[in-house]
């Protein structure tokens, strides 16, 4: 089929080969395709992070969309390659909890084992090129779902840092992503906010109130992202810099009239 | 329309998802179109930048080719996100000055209001995502001006460092970029140099002469690059390590019959 | 014709818009083409290391592929600009050495010198712009090789890390490549290992036997990697951190009954 895309989120960095060489064997097998990266330069091995960067991409693909994500440090050992569908999307990952965010949407699943959709020779460190980019490219092309293996009815889940409601009303989070402009992406979405005047805390910063914009205030402000999530920002500066924060410290989020 | 290019130059880098999302947007749209990346690692909000690398690469791509340019320090304020138009190609941009060296040629401007051309909800934070990319999807599909949006009649500038002409007949520029090379480039255009044997200082370096290439000379060489500019290089070294020169240092052109 | 692949190996970084350069002149020549990035992280100036990730990417293409390669400390200088054949691919580089492990599949080379293929102007600084690009582009629209330029008997070589046999019967070789992994690439095929049980050295680390894959043992383990070449890994963590081994760098493999 014309005009599908792949799109391929890996730790690989870009300074190798081996991402070049995934488009090389999807293209010998579908030269129609789109390949679109989201990101090559996930930390090495850091399931986590890959999972929340596709969960914040999925939204903006058409339907049909065909995810490829290939942060694997099992690969070689006997965790499962698998091929998953949502309503919307198709996500080709090794099984290791980088899917956590798909989980809920996924409407079947089955297992890359039909050696007919693979490279020829398989290798034990780069099933990126051997199994996962060989199964877009024939996934692209329309080859049902249970031709690639038997059907699977779990897959490995990572923790999700969850919200904690504390004694005083307020809610404590997380911060689960620092991006290139080093705003603090938390775990607190827009509907888990107090209504009302609130106080942010952050390793001993306080912020009073949400900005609409990162335009607004002076030093750090607290912002809804573009992905609905919780964000400490510094305008044009780096709030990651400036507040020490880092991926796994605690915001917490009061009313004005509670002591934070 | 089939074939359209639409290149893309923003200061989002590869870490994150942002760029893949502005992708995802613009082929769910226009899923024929060709996108280019012509740089993600613009120095965060730095517009100048942004519009001196569009600058050096907008004459080598075709008639018709959208640029997208995504530096936007101040996204979610007022500044008007606009649609120009040149004789030969499109630009989609905040107007913040990043369209300096488009100004010249610019025969129509919208500012990109129509919401029908928008994704349905708009964040505060990734207009990229919410209404630049949309627009140049919408734009490739060969929408006309007129419907994004109301006439423009002037946009934004930002200053440009200038040429001074010295006393003793010699003329002083500034190192407005540096590559990856190390290679410092300039304001200075090969027909401001003046004729017959010069010399160039640069941070208490003299070089005697232009190069033709590279290879010639030993140490610090002067030479025309590629968009025209004089460029000081160090042939298999790095130019910018060797002077300690930085973006806006001064450079001194001087007959060599002259003091400098 | 349609749906020909060119990929694009250089060490202009993602910073400048040199790359992307390439690619406008590329598809105002030929609009259908996939362009296809293997790296434009080459260390600069590094002809060792781009010719190394080409041969390694090569395979994974479909036949008819273009490579244009782009690391070209002679630029300007009377380097030559060929165009080679293989039998299933084409490569457009400078003559200095990049394609060195090409060399031995070539079955026909030009040397790039008609104008009619090149861009109108061309600079002494940007080959890659002016010359390769515009070659591939052409290439791809299946303009004969002879139209390109006159026959090429021979190009330029560059030396490659041999295997050294040693007296008790190990063999000795190099780190060639260190990955973004941490992995230890060497130019020691899985052909050259001994058989029976062995033992590799490097820098002082003794590994016993081959794992088969990278999450078998403790510590560093020594693996055949996705290209059949000796690697050092370490499970879940960078080798050349721990190992202090760099590019160049001697790893010696024995029989465990042997003195190494």
């Amino acid at each position: 089929m014309k005009d599908r895309i792949i799109t391929l989120t890996t730790d690989f960095g870009i300074s190798d080969a081996y991402a070049g060489i995934m488009k090389g064997v999807i293209l010998g097998i579908n030269p129609e395709v789109h390949i679109v990266d989201i990101s090559h330069e996930i930390e090495p091995q850091n399931v986590a992070q890959a999972a929340y960067l596709l969960n914040t991409a999925r939204p903006y693909f058409p339907d049909g969309t065909i995810h490829v994500v290939v942060v694997d440090p099992g690969v070689g050992s006997s965790r499962k390659a698998l091929l998953t569908k949502t309503p919307c999307a198709y996500f080709i990952a090794p099984d290791n909890g980088v899917l956590e965010y798909i989980y809920k949407d996924v409407v079947e699943v089955v297992s890359l084992t039909n050696s007919k959709f693979q490279l020829t020779s398989i290798s034990n460190t780069f099933h990126g090129r051997d199994i996962f980019a060989p199964a877009a490219a024939h996934l692209s092309l329309d080859v049902p779902l249970h031709e690639f293996g038997e059907p699977v009815t779990s897959f490995a889940r990572i923790p999700q840092p969850r919200l904690e409601h504390l004694s005083d009303g307020g809610i404590a989070g997380q911060v689960i992503h620092i991006d290139r402009f080093g705003n603090l992406i938390t775990n607190i979405l827009d509907v888990d906010i107090p209504h009302g005047d609130i106080r942010v805390e952050i390793k001993n910063h306080m912020i009073n109130g949400l900005s609409s914009s990162y335009i607004e205030g002076r030093g750090l402000v607290a912002i809804i992202g573009s992905s609905g999530n919780l964000e400490i920002s510094l305008p044009n500066g780096n709030a990651a810099e400036v507040s020490g924060a880092e991926c796994g410290d605690f915001i917490k989020i009061g009313s004005t009239s509670l002591k934070t």
